[in-house]
This record gives C-alpha cells, sequence and structure tokens, in this order.
C-alpha cells in the first residue's frame, strides 16, 4: 500500500547505526534544584527499530556519552548492541563493517552533530533530525521532519523499510 | 451556535472507543537516571470524553500495554471501562458490538499506529491524532490538528458532538 | 516607544481576572507511574501580572478546582486574591465589580474554556490563549498567539498595558 | 564550508555574555502538588558556548535570580563565570569591559527581555531568543529563530563564529 515512489534507487541494507544523544534522546534536558535531571525520548523511535530488526537489519547504537539514562533505556529495551564513550564513531562503524563484511552501501547511519558527520558521510546513507546542527543536516541525505527524541529515528526506518522494498 | 456545516451525514453513534498509548497519553517519555517514567496527558482530553458521555455515547479505552501510568489516570478519572493487554483491538471491539447489539456504523475509534487500523476501518468513524504513523492517519476519516495527548481526543469528542446534532 | 496603534478606543481597566487551569498554567500534564504529577507554568505570565500590578490594576485569578500546584504557586508568588473551588465565575466577577464599585467595561476576564464564557462576554474585555477551546476563543476579543501557560497572559497583560497607555 | 555570505562587516569579538532565565534555561517551569520545580536546558547551547571558548572568545553570564538550578548547571558545567543577583546588568558589563580592556564592538550580549535592553543596545551585537519578549526581540541585532533554552544560544554562538571567521 505505502510502496516505494521515491526517485532515490532500491537499497541493499544490512546495518543500521544511530547516534544516541539528540537522535534518540533529545537534547532538552530538565533539571530540578537537586540536580536530578530528566531526559525525553518517543516510544516511536523504538517501535520503528523494532521495525528494522523483524525486516533482518542489524540496529546498533554509539554515544560519545558514558553513561546516560538514555543509554540505559535502549539497552534494556531495544537488546541491540550499544557503544558508549566513543571518541571516533567512524573507527566503530569501520570495526563492525569489517566484523561483518559488509560494504558501505549497505550501512546507514543518523547522527545530530558535527562530530556524526564522517560516519554519515562515509555510510551508505546518512540521515538527521530536523533540529540537527546546521554540518549534520548539510551532510545527511535524509532528514526527518520530526527532531530528535520526539519521532526522528521512526520516519528514517520507515524510510529505511521503503528503500529496501519491506513496506507495510 | 456552533452547529455542523460539514459534509459528512449526520450519524447514530453509541460507542466511542479510544487506543490509550500515544492517543490518550502522547509517546513522549521523560526518564531520569534512575530510570523513573514520566508520561503526559492533557486535562482538555479527558473533559472530551466526559462531554461525549454526557451526550449518551458509551466511552471506552483499549491497550496494548499491561500497565502504565496513563491507564491509571483513565481508569480513575474517567469511571470508564478499560480493556489492557490487549493483543488484537478489532476483537475487543467485536465482543463490545455485540454485546451492546450495535451496529457498525455506530461506533468511532481513535488509534494512532500500525495495529489500529483494522478496528479504524471496521469502525463507522475512523480518527487519528496529528502525529500518528502514516498507516494510521491514511485509514482515518478524521484526523486531528492536535497530537496525541494533547488535545488530539478533545478534537475528535467535538466532531462526534456535531455530528450527532449535539452541538454546544 | 510601542505606543498604542490598534483599532480598540483607549480604555480605563481597573481590574484583570484570570483563569488557572489552562491559562496561567497548561492542561497538560505529567505522571510518574506513582501517580505524582508535574504541570506547568511560564514566569513570564507572572511578570506580565506584575506589570498590571505596577500599573494601577487589580489582578485577581479564579479556578474550578479546589487546589492545584497552580493555585498554590500563584498565591504564593503574586501575592494576588485567588477564588478556588468556583462554581459560577460570572457570579464571582459580578460579586468583585459590585464591591469594587466598578463598570463591567472597567474589568477584564481571560479564559480558556466553555465555562468561561459568560464572564469574558459580560466583561468589558474578554481574552483566551490560542489552545482554548473553541468556544472561548469565539468569545474573546484578544486571542494570544500563544498557548495557555507558555506565555498567554503576558501578551494579554502587555495588550492591557498598551489600551491604558502606559506602554513600556 | 559554511563561511560568512551575509551583510553584516566581520567582527572582532572578545567577550560573549548571556542572560540565563529565558535564554539558557526556557521560562517553562514544571512543578508538582509539593512545590518541586523543574526547569529546562538544551545540551546544544552549552556546547556553542564551548566553541566560542575554543575559539578564544571569553564567555560569561548574568542573571538578575539569587540562585536557580540553572546557574548551577552552569556553573558546573562550563566554568564560566557567573553573575548573580545583578541587579543593573549593564553596570556589570561595564565592570567587566574595563577590566579586560575592551572595546563596546567587541563584545556581544543575549537576553530575553525589558531588563536586558540597556546591555544590549550599548553591546557590539545584542541578540534575542524567538521568545524573547517584544522589547528584546525589537533591540535585537540577530534574533535566533529557536527558543530561550532549546537552541537559541547555540544559533547565535554559530552566529558569532561565522562573524569572526572562525567559520566550521
Amino acid at each position: 500500500k505505502f510502496g516505494y515512489f521515491g526517485t532515490e534507487k532500491r537499497k541493499d541494507i544490512k546495518l543500521s547505526v544511530f547516534d544516541i544523544d539528540g537522535v534518540v534522546t533529545d537534547n532538552q534536558v530538565h533539571i530540578t534544584d537537586k540536580g536530578e535531571e530528566f531526559r525525553s525520548y518517543n516510544c516511536s523511535d523504538l517501535e520503528g527499530t523494532e521495525l528494522l530488526k523483524k525486516a533482518g537489519i542489524e540496529v546498533r547504537f554509539v554515544s560519545e556519552a558514558k553513561n546516560t539514562a538514555g543509554i540505559k533505556v535502549i539497552t534494556e529495551k531495544t537488546g541491540c548492541q550499544v557503544e558508549t564513550n566513543v571518541k571516533d564513531k567512524l573507527e566503530v562503524l569501520t570495526k563492525w563493517v569489517d566484523e561483518m563484511g559488509l560494504k558501505w552501501s549497505q550501512v546507514t547511519f543518523m547522527g545530530n552533530d558535527v562530530s556524526d558527520v564522517p560516519a554519515m558521510r562515509k555510510s551508505g546513507l546518512g540521515a538527521a533530525p530536523a533540529d540537527g546542527q546546521t554540518e549534520a543536516r548539510y551532510a545527511a541525505r535524509f532528514t526527518a521532519t520530526n527532531r530528535g527524541g520526539c519521532g526522528a529515528v521512526r520516519q528514517f526506518c520507515d524510510h529505511i523499510l521503503r528503500l529496501i522494498g519491506k513496506t507495510k
């Protein structure tokens, strides 16, 4: 019903990697006077990655942060591999591409800031949320109309499913 | 004063069913580092279902979730029947339609995701919030301009009241 | 610098009354699994009422609710008179107008829902937030572009200050 | 890659000062029934000030408030000088300009309300967030499309980096 009528060629995607802060969680932090912090994520985003997994795509997450609430949630709720405390995201992706014996064209990466740009450019399909920094949106082939932590991941997952022909 | 001037024919509606996650509550989750979670709902949405009840319409809720804060709130604040842990929402609606001796044209259903589409299509009037998934908005005859958990339910309730001629 | 160039005639305003839920606070409620609730208000709104008081206008609040966090905040932070648990807001306003020996043209009222409409119509200048219900926005002479609990009160305060010639 | 193609002349900026409430944090306050308060800030804003510091610009903060959660966060996370409980912001800026032996044209100031206007006008480049009060946006040469506490600071930091020729 929702087939792919876009201008991009159909793709063979095997690995979808997502940055965490600003992509799966938003950049907005709520703090109490005691310094307790809250972050936000969107259920439909995690459902999106679930749809990718059902379509046979490996889903993984990378983060520069050591440990945030967002990372715990993703680790516990998705069961996906998460690499934290990452200095160079492209290095981690390169390691994964080698280990899985993939071509770069089979990899997608969604990021929101300057440090995500190299991985976005190298992967077959780079994506950014609506509120990504200028450099990230400039480097992205797919820019979500939803903000990070607020549906951007789900939109990109739906886009990937159309590209691989697994439309709902 | 706000009579119905739309193009749809007046309706005879007896049962209004609402999905919970993403419809009454939003899909946005706020988490602390300790893993404590917050969800959001909008007072005007619960007031909307109250208006339906006053107009003689039975209001019920269905949810795939076992138990979330949103479900507790609805159960306690609306006093309506809530069916949780539902695998097949259309099955539950069919049971209710049979029990109440209704025609499907007398039933409305508001949902926001793929799993809600069968019930939306079967019922007399299917509705979706502004931020519903593409499939849900595509299947809906009424799409709210408000997001789920943020006024979408109230808009649909107002629409129903106009359709049955109980305009304020 | 920001004088009044509108089409409404200058006014003599002595009393500004604001509804609380959906006007000073927003209708969005955040809940934990334990049932703890959070509501939101905007600092600039309370600053707006402060500006009215400095301009010699009496500021008061009415609410149908018995006691909410919003009411506590307003009572403690503004020092204004607050009447809670109100069934008929117009009745309360009528009492105040009589006590203060005012004409109705000297009174403003900002509300967001059906129950606020009589007071909005009776007062010299009725106002509603951007996300007020249809009936309230329809009855309002001034509709803010900001939502309730999110700057609507401040916009109306600024509008009043221009109308009485106390422009900044 | 993202060079400066605007109409303003390149600038020599040495000191960037930011108001806190409504600029770094937003004006929205979330409260529990117990009176506990939450405020919000955006990670990308603090990253923006970090970029300014790396470009050799001194970053400082002023606030009228005595102590809020926002101030603690900024003090601890940015390591910048913060002056709180400030009655006259222009006075503080004047002191800093004298101490650092700067010209006013080398100073930027971002504020959101009436009390920020004198400092915005005196400094070489005044800025305001999208939801700043009318007077502040009127006095600003740069108005962010993002709201305060929600990316406005980052946008202004990016603008400054382009003006001084330190484009990324």
